[in-house]
């Protein structure tokens, strides 16, 4: 169980939590009959600073905020950490609840995929690149679990991190493509003091490897600058993926840059842009963006 | 303009025919807002008694019955006949709105796909047989499509025939794993006086032709008395494509004895089982199917 204070009296608030699409329904149409809206935060949990930010930005603009906790299997390819995935959920229960969350769905596995399923949503175009080139079923697991969770939950609107700068664009191309009335927020990324952004997969970092981990960020700083400045891109990466190197990451799935809707190759500087990045430390694989300012 | 006379006074009602998701979802959200209940038949247009049946199946249960007509260019293969689809609005309103409809969604392509569409919704397993197998692209399309059409609408019930069988499960499928809050009903086959399946395509008959049509109905229909006798169910089918190639037509893509849930190859009799049947007739391919009764 996990509590919260309430902002009125002082005494302890208990989060609900649901596990059932018929629950979930039942609670949203409680909330929708008083006349609230819905905001909806779609996590795998190992919840951290950067999704209280989503559920902020949530309860900031919302009457109702529905955090959801699943790891999806379907986003994983068989030689990723799905099992190893951290899992915590009472701990994220007590961190939503302060964050300010109404509702924690955590549905188990076999009701979101009960024996039978066989569907999947896939967007083309956007997924051939960056993550989906690395990860091939990637973003048609998250296509596919993110659509089932809008039509579980139909919220007015839904808050995905701006790490995860490509899914948020999948997101919004699927959303866009079938309709769904749903409004797609993305939120800033939220990192550490020293620039890592927070993902639950630090958590695989050893102390010495936490030490290198800044320096993705940090580089993809001086590459947005070099590149403000005018120097030239191709080479801007070469030196990029050189200082990546000499840093100690262990392999680079990607350093680019690219059109920040299309996701198509930037070779000219001088037009909008964003640097993408996903490289290899220890047992973690770590994944930044930075936008290069006009 | 298509005009059908009121029930009450005589006098002559306009079909309402809207072209926009936005005003689609305008004239359902004021029907929504007087508490009526929504059906959808999702049609390609070229409407004949079997759609209307759809129709009638829809005003039977809902307060509102919305129609749309779209040939949808996602479910042909380019070698298919999605540029020579019989098309027909003026016709097809003046039928809706005698059936009894109360709205026409008739959407240009381009309100449907606009330029970056790239999304598609797949059911695999149920459309890896049958017409899935002779036409591959054609359960994503109409996946994709009905999704898309299911989430402009967000209808109670949507309705279906049963002459395309493959369709419904599809269709039930991805409604059930997308968690898509709409009921599928599924209305029985509606049949010329000769057994001939109504079906769009039937167009493309010559008067020749049409003579012959009729026997893959009398095929099916013989093949399921003798299984329900005891025959071997393999023999069944040999003698039933014998009997097609000698009725006249030109090439069978299948003949097969399957279960109605799963799809699944049925080999022995006794069990619950349906004929399924697709064959080409002059410029048609004609489909048809039938329950092999207990």
């Amino acid at each position: 169980m996990s509590l919260r204070m309430s902002a009125k009296k002082g005494e302890a608030i208990e989060l609900p939590i649901v596990r059932s699409i018929a629950d979930l329904r039942s609670a949203i149409a409680l909330r929708r009959a008083a006349g609230e809206s819905i905001g909806l935060v779609p996590t795998m949990g190992a919840l951290h600073e950067g999704h209280l930010a989503l559920v902020r930005a949530s309860c900031s603009g919302m009457d109702c905020t529905v955090a959801t906790v699943l790891v999806n299997p379907l986003q994983f390819s068989p030689d990723e950490d799905f099992e190893s995935y951290p899992r915590n959920e009472a701990g994220d229960a007590a961190m939503l609840s302060e964050a300010g969350a109404d509702l924690l769905y955590a549905p188990a596995i076999e009701e979101i995929y009960p024996e039978g399923f066989s569907t999947k949503v896939e967007v083309t175009g956007l997924t051939d690149v960056l993550c989906g080139a690395f990860r091939p079923v990637h973003f048609s697991g998250v296509a596919t679990v993110v659509t089932k969770l809008f039509l579980q939950a139909l919220p007015d609107a839904a808050f995905f991190g701006e790490k995860d700068y490509q899914q948020v664009l999948v997101v919004r191309r699927l959303v866009r493509d079938l309709d769904i009335p749903i409004h797609i927020e993305m939120v800033p990324t939220v990192r550490e003091a020293d620039g890592l952004a927070l993902s639950s997969r630090n958590a695989y970092l050893t102390a010495e490897e936490r030490a290198v981990a800044p320096k993705l960020y940090a580089t993809l700083n001086e590459m947005a600058m070099a590149i403000r400045k005018g120097n030239a891109i191709a080479e801007t990466i070469a030196i990029g993926e050189a200082a990546l190197r000499e840093a100690g990451f262990r392999s680079i799935d990607y350093l680019d840059v690219r059109d920040p809707e299309t996701l198509a190759r930037v070779e000219v500087s001088g037009r909008p842009a964003r640097i993408f990045a996903a490289v290899h430390l220890g047992k973690a694989r770590l994944i930044d963006n930075l936008a290069i300012p006009g």
